[in-house]
């Protein structure tokens, strides 16, 4: 049979320990599966996007069949058929989450009815952890260790 | 690379077009998809399981690569690792549904930590349509014909 | 133009001051709005089917334009379509009715399209009363008076 | 009886096929249903109050007893009032809604407890459709004539 | 000033480590606690009251200045008053337990307005554990020993 | 025993009565609690420092065992440790309030782990107030009275 190919898409600001688990479990899905940095030139992220690739690249180098790709404002579903991709995966962490997820599946399987989105719920240890959250704990100067992978830490040391 | 085996189950009872729509979805998902009726022989349903299993086989007639089991009173996860199963399969309706499935992925990754539960969230139309609804508008004697595949329909004729 | 005509359904075992608030409001909408208990001969409710009557009747007394009807095992949209409603009423106490609330007016709207369902939300003083809650307040012989309408004490009063 | 008037307000930036279904079904609830554009001059919309005006007239083009109102950062009830309305029409789409909706409708009933508000829940094929995706997908140059009335496609296609 | 005295009540059938956790944080904000096993001999429990209570002793030993108690079909409200306890205390999982919470925190507040009610979050590693929960996985003979004291399983083994 | 010492904090921009009825009720409960103004110097708030502490001082002055502190720009863990806190105290107004509650409450348990928060559902009365609300009325010149402490009142007839 054809390969199963799938895109796990975010914008990585950092990449957290929540985001490697879902990436880990989803690779185990697919053949082959993308992990997309979706970046805006113009809207200023906490990490550049050379530190998020190399913070991502450091997160998943001990996963096979991952490859990481980057998307300057773009839709998902472009890159998507750009790439022959099946499936989209997403993490689920709560029913906050569930109503924005759905309303984007729903307009992605408007814009591409061939693509199919596939849903991981967060484990427990990972539900609360966000890109967010670690922004606003550096902004207090506190240790995210416990959250994200060690490339963060390693890029965090790079910075000071 | 080695097959990739879905397993989606439920009682069936009678079985909807929602539970086809997410058969459906899921069956491109992987190379083979095992459709399950659970059934509990000291539990009366509304259909018997003999009724279920040809409702069942006629609404999947079409797709390739899924295949019919039953299993009387027993987890899940067993029958999943029978079968060489890697993921679970679930469909999402609302937020809801999300609590109570949230807790049900929990215990079997902790019954069966190698098997994967993935989700699919249920198209608008279908998103409301559920096999006790289904009984319900039976016990009111109502056209349920717009909400369950052409196999029901002539299972209910053959009834009569 | 021709008349407006609503109906709002419970068990009613019993009335609350919740449900006399929702009637009230909802009797400046209509030109006339039915009151139906539903109720089914072979579960045994709290209060016989006499007693709820008494209980409807005297709460709603000081409304004009409201009239009570019963309904035995009926679908509503049945006694709706006789009665020439054209709009169910109903009220919304938080987002778990809204599930339950979603899914009814979804197969009222497929079996009578030409009925609408209109929603208030229960004003804070009631959100928190229901018939259920007050069975169990009586049934650990707690007051119950400030969460249902006189004609329910003297119900109460009359069965002692 | 005197005359049943309500008033089904929002941006309407631009107005949604989600919002003509509502207007539609309210439009049979009252003799006479005000439309009322919501505006902030201060703040920039997607479409200018001509044009959603433009817009919200053709898509309701075909229904009796609707009125379009406009309304320049006012108070909705102080609105209501002048235009003698008794009852507001809100759509209601999901949870998340109705946690907005409850807090907005406690206000207004706060502030003029003479007049209701009113829910409709979305049809299913409404239930994803906001104004704000609208312009999402407007600015990734994608098509929306499947989520807007024919009055929508007509301005576009002037502004280009 | 006079002592803080709380309560945490259950029907422990049986105590899971979520009991366990909320309890021993609990203790920290009382001078005294007292834990009350609710039960109601018309219904038969899983566990019978004599082992409940062996297993929440066993699994609270440790434990300073908390103190065990029964009741049998009471008002937690009236046992409260008895033992002169100012707070009750509630663990919250998710945001269905919060509507059932919210609705009888309204009641014990309206039967004794002097006794308040604190709740607190579970941990994400008991938010999924539950005394039913474990009852099913028990009939399904599995291992259990990871969501329970070991009170528990030595009282299983007693019972084989 | 060791006295009991809580914390309750917000920015009360203004102080709300659902703020002053949550405190009240919190002050029960701990020997002493300190209530903390936290602001940000460089995000404009509606009301200076100086005015939300008379508006604050005024609101509690009933209350025995209650003390006003402020932060600017702090971590809330901080701030406990130094006064010696045990117990954060939030109110929850519904499941929303929850979602960002429970995020909140594990990261502070990540920081401090000696602290616990505990939580008091918001009375019926007080659900819907919110100082954002507030403002929002006071910018179309709305009554808000009902809403907040007379020493709002008296702070907003000072500005005039």
């Amino acid at each position: 049979m054809s390969d199963k190919i799938g895109l796990f898409t975010g914008s990585f600001d950092p990449i957290t320990l929540g985001h490697v688990d879902t990436i880990e479990r989803a690779s185990h899905l697919f053949d082959k599966l993308y992990v997309g940095i979706f970046y805006n030139r113009k809207k200023q992220g906490y990490f550049s996007l050379a530190e998020r690739k190399r913070m991502v690249e450091g997160a998943l180098a001990h996963l096979e069949g991952v490859e990481l790709v980057t998307a300057e404002n773009r839709l998902a579903v472009e890159l998507a058929r750009e790439l022959g991709v099946q499936s989209f995966v997403r993490g689920l962490r709560n029913s906050e989450d569930l109503g924005y997820e759905a309303n984007l599946t729903f307009f992605n399987g408007q814009l591409a009815p061939e693509i199919e989105t596939i849903f991981l719920i967060s484990r427990p240890a990972y539900q609360y952890i966000s890109s967010s959250r670690i922004q606003e704990l550096l902004a207090f100067k506190q240790d995210i260790s416990a959250y994200v992978p060690k490339s963060v830490m390693r890029e965090l040391e790079r910075k000071v």
